[in-house]
């Protein structure tokens, strides 16, 4: 410990072979539209698992395997009494996702590794990659089923019973892609996790940031709403007697709109489903259904919002003559990243002589399920036009090294501090 | 045609007996919840054709059917080399249609002939009650079918071709009952059609009128709107970059809702279906349909209400970045009744001495497309809350034989002024 580390500064990611390896395991469930299709615990899943392991035995990694599925490959370091620092993502897609999304966090953390054994770099600690089993939610829900069970968000034993759209439990298919290990999801301890992930937002591309230093992951409450009127002729029925549903709820998508805007910038509100019923082009609807999407890194003005909501909701039912309910069916508070991690990835970003800014995840993310039980951090690249779960999402060859030297600072500086004791 | 008509201000229907053979032929398809189950041309809809003959036959009359089944029950008059007054609707129901749609006024209309036949009164002109099949549509598409084909709306074998949802068409499902008649739909001539009718809106219950004296049938115009902005993550898009569809869509329903309510008090306007793509929780859309149904009785207003929703919809495409599409699908121009019907029914609610006002009908009805071929008019009566189409579909004893009545006494008057060159 009292020996000086080596010097940190002049490591530098290889930036096309970060590329190269991207484009190299994009083609394992490529698809025509240039995308990926690899869903979880599908023989694609485990052929890129498979390559995974290959890659990191070859830099003289052990690979770990955990029972849900979840891979560590872990280089040593000069005390492998400390728990390792480990950075990663996940290796699934969508059904039509992109060639960066979980990927990059994985590929970068897997150049970070290369780079570290190509210039015999001694860490303090252990660096450990770590590959998350179905983060995308596409194939089980729900999503971040590994790194919730890992948080403890989530029992191993619910995470097993989960059934595909064929009936397939989550265990089943793990078993049959032969990635059942016999470590206990959990069990195993972080001295601090880094993920690297595309922003999927526009903020970053807006500004012209090369890095995001995320600060957390936003609150997020999810609603079903129904307001009931009465269903009627669409011909015979003069405007004021009606009780038209569908009418209320339009009131309402905008309003929730106005509400998010008035509580600028952070705040966001969505509607993304709605259902008029009967649903008959000459029947006025006596049911509208639809759904809110609240997001806000602060839960207070979460709890404003909702607030806001119910009372437009309670004027336009009354305004309307109808019934309304508004049933909160998830809400995920605001997750804080550790200052320890938020300041190593600044500090990165700085020695790289990247423009940063904070910004706050507005979509959860495998680090922060991990961040209930270790010190959790992430950094943001920028993605075009902030497409993503999509099969045009792209950074480029310069995004992704930036992003990916990043990591690298930001977990030797972790060390550092690790090793210093902070 | 010197000889002086007998008296006709003594007739009067019998409530009771009307009312009961409703009840009567509310068996035929009856459902548990009061309602009538009886689609056009089932084996359900021939019992009722069955014993709807059966009744015409008793009182002397000769039941032609034509090619698209419609059945004419005719009693004689003086002069037989005269075109007859007609009277009549529909016996078919929607799949949860209530007691009085069509059926009140096909068994009004016989309910007046049994009036007639019973007090030995002569008409100048034949009286012929008409049954026309397929009113509903909600077998076969299109609706008015048979009248339609009669009013020269529709070719026959067009019609014919016409598949239900198990690819029966409606020419075999015609043969099938039995009812394919020898003339030709059309080739019959009438002097007058005159169809009595529940309001199916809750005008006439609201204002305490026991008849609606029906001027015509308001314009209808359909159209198609799609809206197309851009998918995006609803956690991780600000609200400023957005383009979201579905505000734009709840936005027009609104403007449409304000459109129609600024030409009161005859305008009415309804969005009965919307759909948000990809329909997500958390995906903001970026694509969103709706149908608009816009109805009035002039084609003027109606012409101006396209104008305004076509500059809402531009000026919302353009305020949220949109693309906006709308298609009029569908357009029937305003429907006048012939003046010597209205006339007719307008004496007959006063000789009656019942409270009387002018409406316009806001559906489509057999009336209508006669109308193209002959004077048409027709009579509404209130029915509870407005409520058609459903099972809970209401007209008191009291209400169906005031409708009778003005029926009786509109055919009688209208026969006169025939008789007397008008």
């Amino acid at each position: 410990m009292n020996k000086p580390l080596n010097p940190a500064h002049n490591l530098a990611v290889d930036g096309a072979r970060l590329w190269d390896t991207l484009m190299e395991t994009a083609r394992i469930g490529g698809t025509a539209k240039g995308g990926i299709n690899r869903l979880t615990l599908t023989d694609l899943d485990r052929q890129v698992r498979d390559w995974f392991r290959v890659q990191a035995e070859a830099l003289g990694c052990a690979v770990a395997i955990d029972d849900m599925g979840a891979m560590y490959a872990r280089r040593k370091g000069r005390r492998d009494d400390v728990p390792p620092i480990a950075l990663g993502s996940h290796l699934d897609t969508q059904p039509t996702g992109g060639k960066f999304d979980g990927t990059l966090g994985t590929l970068a953390a897997l150049e970070v590794l290369r780079t570290l054994e190509a210039s015999g770099y001694e860490t303090y600690a252990p660096i450990e990659i770590v590959n998350w089993t179905n983060e995308e939610g596409s194939r089980f829900a729900p999503a971040l089923i590994a790194s919730g069970v890992f948080g403890g968000a989530f029992e191993r034993d619910w995470a097993y019973a989960q059934k595909d759209r064929d009936g397939t439990t989550f265990g089943e298919a793990l078993a049959a892609i032969g990635y059942k290990g016999p470590e206990r999801c959990g069990s195993r301890k972080f001295s601090a996790f880094f993920e690297l992930h595309i922003e999927q937002g526009p903020i970053l591309e807006r500004e012209e940031k090369d890095i995001g230093i995320v600060t957390g992951v936003q609150g997020v409450r999810w609603f079903d709403c129904t307001l009931t009127g009465r269903d009627s002729h669409a011909g015979t029925t003069p405007m004021a007697a009606r009780r038209d549903a569908l009418v209320g709820a339009a009131r309402m998508v905008e309003a929730i709109d106005r509400i998010a805007r008035s509580h600028p910038p952070l705040a966001v509100a969505t509607v993304g489903m709605i259902e008029a019923r009967p649903a008959s082009r000459n029947v006025v609807p006596g049911e509208a259904h639809f759904s809110i999407d609240l997001r806000h890194p602060d839960d207070a003005t979460l709890e404003t919002m909702e607030d806001e909501i119910r009372a437009a909701l309670a004027a336009t039912a009354s305004d309307l003559k109808l019934d309304a309910t508004l049933d909160r069916i998830w809400s995920q508070a605001p997750i804080p990243f550790h200052s320890r991690c938020i300041e190593a990835v600044r500090r990165a970003a700085g020695l790289c002589g990247l423009s940063a800014r904070e910004i706050v995840s507005g979509a959860l993310h495998d680090a922060a399920y991990v961040s209930r039980v270790a010190p959790a951090g992430m950094i943001f690249v920028p993605c075009k036009d902030g497409i993503s779960h999509n099969e045009e999402e792209f950074s480029s060859q310069e995004q992704c090294a930036r992003g990916a030297q990043v990591l690298l600072q930001a977990v030797l500086d972790f060390d550092r501090q690790l090793a210093e004791g902070f």
